[in-house]
This record gives structure tokens, sequence and C-alpha cells, in this order.
């Protein structure tokens, strides 16, 4: 039993028409119009496989295939269609695709299971728009109240909650996890690790434990022509040697550590002013939750020195703060044996990125079928993977899901 | 024969009140609707005082009193109302409305000039907002032609001739200079230089050379959580390296230079993306353009060696470079002894700040009158001078403009 590749491709080429710019990838920002438009094209897909569609009220939207016997905890499996600023056209939408084809799959061949099988596609996992991401899973995982995640601001001053209703993807379902027997996600590696082990399906261990932080400068505008230069209190200056010290981190606490600013606001922003102050964004990811704890106090010292060096002032607000997420051990080795079973090589890993099965592995047994990207390159348009590795992970997912889901014809 | 010091404060005052919010200063960028409402008041208080008024097909507004040989080349005072974002209350307006109460006070006193008196405000000084800024004058003065100007955009993609004709100041005639016998221009100093010196009328030498420049750097961008750091492209962490040269070629290269990275924009600017590229802008000032210009190519060398390193591109883009622009010797030492016949101590300088001045020395005989500022605080809200040195410089102007203009009554 196989899935139908050619279908899901054709699936993935439709769903990632959304948002799609030549030459810019794919933008499907959390409750954008093209995020609705995606949705609606899976929940038209859902609806036609016969599945009962329920969009809960955070924007989760769940498609269940029934089971023998319905009241058992169900096989859940997805992952997301929202997409970074210029994304790739993988990085979610496969895991989605992948869980439908599934089902589409299980209908070809008149399967059923024991097991309700559930398709999910979790609201918000980029927090490109709405920080910190993963929001739909937080809540239904009971990690994060409904208002929670209401309040969140984009840029703009825009709600999550308005938002949300704006696109009509606020249900009246509250989002309260059901007991699951099992949560699967298929989802494209975003690093090289996979790629250079030369294997075909990642196995993670588990999630890295991550620090999104936000650091704020305050130093005090001059005129650029005017302001002799011992007397200024740049604040990019300072900001620059504190983004140098995030980069060096790895290199003093470990290779398996990586740190990353890639957002940063200068006020005023004006050519002919020195900045007043500065926000930038700290990413630290380690799987050792030790060094990663040591690798964030000496970077607030270090900014705390750089900034009385400027004259200037530095404050640091984490914004989300989680130590490593180990997955479930049986479920994992099931999905590495499942992989071994049809042939293809396999790679024990810990995940860098982040994924909603970093939420789910909380409440219930989680593993996730990474497959490799080419060349490192994720959250970019040129996102790539071999198709052979896509339609792989899609098979090692029918078939750990009809060993969870107790196939039963 | 003194100005009226009260009149000269509630005109500005008014002014002020064009673009202010409390707390974040006034912001009147060129060609806003806030330097449209600014520019009318003016125009309503030359045309109350019988000036013929002229707007040119750049923008430039004068205010032309007729001398008793009106063929004569006039005596031009003024400078600009436009502000930076969040700008202060004397940078700019301040000598337009010293220029505008100079006339107030001939008219009070029914003196005559034989020479014409021409009042300026020349268009989109500052350069917030169309960069390099000095644009009105530079056309006047024949350095650069309307269609420069016309196709200059803003961050917004809006163009210049666009929005000077949405604004109603795209006048008929055409933005060429005519003989002029001076150039005279108050305004308050933008730096430390004179406050320090305890002196209360600045007379600079000229203006120092300037370049202002972009520098672009090229990397890739990456998912944050999954590209190991050596095999990373990271244009913010090259771009860092780079604006912290930037703030060290003074150090190195003499204390009169000064230089500033005031404005960069990193992309796609996404927390958990290593940055694609980052454009900074580079600001670099000095009286010795040998040094200024060894300055500039050391940076680049900088540049890129910091851009190998971190496998990334570099270029630099120069907008503006001007060597240093002497003012008239002899209309200098005229402002020089009429401050000192008002009683006024004086201190030879040269400006750090550019200015229409350093368009007009080019020429015509060109002079400036500064006032000392506060604490240095420029281009912020809380910009300060003293009111008596604000008197002062507008009675040094009333004088010069007295002796250039030959009075005769």
């Amino acid at each position: 039993l196989r899935i139908n590749g050619a279908r899901l491709r054709s699936a993935l080429d439709t769903v990632n028409q959304v948002g799609f710019v030549p030459g810019h990838g794919r933008t499907r920002l959390a409750l954008s119009d093209a995020d609705r438009d995606a949705r609606n094209l899976l929940v038209g897909w859902l609806k036609d496989l016969g599945l009962e569609v329920v969009v809960d009220d955070v924007g989760n939207i769940f498609g269940k295939r029934r089971g023998h016997d319905d009241r058992l905890p169900p096989v859940l499996v997805g992952s997301h269609i929202d997409t970074v600023k210029r994304g790739g056209q993988y990085d979610g939408v496969l895991g989605v695709m992948a869980a439908l084809e599934v089902i589409r799959s299980l209908e070809d061949h008149g399967i059923e299971t024991d097991r309700p099988i559930w398709v999910v596609n979790w609201c918000e996992e980029e927090g490109t728009r709405f920080p910190p991401g993963l929001v739909g899973s937080a809540v239904w995982s009971g990690l994060r109240t409904p208002d929670w995640a209401y309040g969140l601001t984009d840029s703009a001053g825009l709600r999550f909650g308005d938002e949300l209703g704006r696109i009509g993807y606020r249900g009246e379902t509250p989002a309260a996890a059901c007991p699951v027997h099992a949560y699967l996600e298929v989802h494209v590696d975003q690093g090289v690790v996979l790629e250079q082990s030369g294997k075909t399906i990642g196995v993670p261990k588990g999630i890295v434990g991550l620090r999104f932080a936000t650091m704020h400068v305050e130093g005090r505008a001059d005129h650029a022509g005017g302001m002799q230069m011992v007397q200024r209190h740049d604040a990019l200056c300072a900001a620059a040697e504190m983004i140098l010290q995030v980069n060096a981190l790895p290199n003093r606490f470990g290779a398996d550590m990586v740190t990353t600013v890639g957002e940063m606001h200068v006020r005023p922003n004006s050519r002919f002013t020195v900045p007043a102050s500065v926000d930038f964004a700290v990413d630290i990811r380690c799987w050792d939750d030790d060094l990663a704890l040591r690798a964030w106090e000496e970077l607030n010292e270090f900014c705390e020195a750089a900034a009385r060096r400027r004259i200037c002032q530095v404050s640091g607000e984490t914004l989300l703060f989680t130590g490593r997420l180990p997955f479930d051990q049986s479920l994992t080795s099931m999905v590495e044996a499942t992989a071994r079973e049809l042939g293809h090589t396999t790679h024990p890993m810990a995940s860098g990125a982040s994924h909603d099965a970093a939420n789910l592995c909380q409440i219930a047994p989680t593993a996730m079928i990474l497959v490799p990207l080419i060349g490192g390159r994720s959250h970019v348009p040129e996102e790539e993977t071999s198709w052979y590795d896509c339609e792989a992970g899609a098979n090692v997912l029918l078939q750990c899901v009809l060993k969870s889901g107790a196939a039963v014809s």
C-alpha cells in the first residue's frame, strides 16, 4: 500500500499557488487573505472526503475520519499551511497535504481503522505575524489560553482575535485537547544536518531548547554632523557589538548551539541622526538546556557592559523559553522501524527548528518524520527537497497511521 | 535699530505648531501636508508685507522686497522650514523667520535699501524624505537639474515632482540663480563646538567635506533554527562589523572627523530567518579632504574583508560627495565684525552640518551666522537654544543686511 505521489504533488502545487509571487516565493502569513484562501482549499478537500470538519475557536482546522470505535483516542496527523514572508513550498504545507493524502489513500483502498484518524492544520505556526508562533497548537494543548491568542498583535497593531474573525475562521468549538493516541507530523528538515547524513528519513528525538528574546537598546538621538563622537550615545553601535556577541555564542558554548539575530528596528532610522534606540531579536537554540541558560546569562552581562561603554541602556525580554522537548521513544522507534521496513535509510537527530509537535509532545505521544532539505535552505523561496524523499515521508506516515490507527480491513 | 524679538518668537511658535505632536517634536518632511501648511503661513506673511512672492519650479519660495535700484543683485537671506522626523523648533525655521523679521523691521522703520532684499525658503533641505537633501538650493544654484529633483523618490516610492505638484508648490518660474550680492543664513549650530566655546555667535569658515553613502551587504536567507553557524551568509553580522568600523574611523583619522550610521534596513527582517541583505547609510564629515578620502577608501577595504569572512558581498554607493566648501572671507569677516559691534562674542569654526549655504557658496558670496545649541542636541524634539542667542543672531543678520543691501534711509 502506497500513497498516490502524483495526487500529493498536485495538492501541494495547488495550495502553493496561494500567496505566490514570482521570484518572491509564497507569503501566507497567518490570518491573512492568503491563509484564508489556502484554508478554504483544505476544508473543501476534507469535505469532499466526507470528513467532519471542525474549526475551533483559535482557528485550528480538524478533518475527522471516523474509526470503528469512534470513542477511542484518535491518531492526529498534520502540520500548518501558513508561511513566513517569502517562504518555500514545503515548510508546513507538506505535512498537511501528506496527512490529507493518507486519508485519500485509505479511501482509495477502502481501509478502515479502529481508531479515528484526524487531519489537523494548526493555526499560526510560523509566528512571523503574531510572535512567538505555534499559537493554535499551544492553545489546543492547554499550554496557553484562547485570550492569550486573541490578544496577540501584529506589527500593524491588528489583533489575532479580530483577524481570525475577519477571515471567517473563528469557530465555536473550544480549542481543547482530547486524549490523543499518537500525533505524527511530516515536515521538511530545516537545516543541513539530515542532508549531510545522506539518509532519507530524519527521526528527531525531540526539539531543542529555544529562547526567543528581544533586546531593547536606548541611546540618544543627535545630529550626525554636529555631535562629537565621544559625546554620543549611539544605540546602533552598541547594538552592533551585541549582535556580534550573539553570533559568537555557539563558538564558545558548543557546536550544537545555534544563535540568530534576524530582525532589528532602528529609531528614528534617519541617515542624518545618530540612532536613539534599537530593538533586535535574539534566537538561541540548543539541546543542552544548561549551556543555553549560561549563554543567555553571559550574553546579558556582555550587553550590559557594551551599553555602559556606549553610554546607553539595555534590557532583555524573553518572549518564549522552553527547555528541550523529547518525543515519545516508542513512537519514534516505530517511525524508524517503519521507514526501514519501507527500505529507507534513517537518521536519529534533534530538530533545531520548532514545530507544533513541540506543543503536542507535552500532552500526547508524538513523533516526527523529517525529509531532507537541499542545501539547508528553508524559509526562503528556493526551499527545495527531492520529490523521492517527500513521497518516502508520506509513505512512512501512511504506514505509521495504519499501525497506530489499527487498520482493520 | 533692533529686530522685534517678541514678534520673531511668535512667528517661530506659529510655524512650529505645524507638524507638532506632543512628546514627538515637529515633523514637517519636505512636500508633506505639514510642509505645505508651514509654507502657506510663510507665503501669507510675505504677501502681508507687500513682497512679490515667487515659487520656482522646484518649490523654492522667494519673497522679494524691491531695492532703489532693483536691477542690482539682491541680498538673499533665509534657510528652510522642512524638518527631519521628530525634529526641533530651530533647525532651519529660525533662519527663515529671522529673515522675515528683518524685512518686518525694515518696514517698521521705513528703511529702504539700494539693493533688493529677498527672503528665501529652500525646498527639501533635510533630505529625510528625498535624500540626499539640499534639493531646492542645489537646483537653483545650477548644481543639479530640475529633472534630477523630480525623479527623487521617497521610501514609499512617491516622486518629488509629483509630491511637489500635490501640495501646490510646483511654480512656473524656472529655478535658476541670478547674480547674488550676498547670501546670509542664520542657523542654530548643530553640535557642541560653539556651545563649548562659550561664545554667542559662531562664524563658520565653511562647511566640512561630506560623504553620504550607502553600503549594500548581500548574504543569504536561512532558517534560524536549522542552518549551522559556519555555513551561514549572515548579512547582518557582516554589517555589524562594518558599522563598528565606520564608528572607529575618527579615532584613527583625527578628531575633526565625525562618522555616523543613522539608517539601516534588514531584509527580510524576520525573527526566524538569517538576514539575507542589509543596507546601511554611511556619513563621513571632515574639514580635511585628504583624510576623508583615505577614511572612505580604508572603510571600503575593511568592508570587503568583513564581507569575505562572512561569505557575503558588499558594495558601496556614494550618494553625495563634496570637498570642504569655504565661505566668502570678506562676508565672513563682516559677520564677525558686525557681531562684535553689537557686543557679542564670536567663535570662528567649521560647520559640521551641511546647509543650503553649501550650495549657495559655490555661486555667490556666502556667510552664515550660527547661534549655540544647548547640549549639542539637534534633530531631536528637545532641540533648544537660549532665546538671547536667537535674538542676537537675528540682530547680526539685520545689521549685515543693512550693510550689504546699502540702506539709504
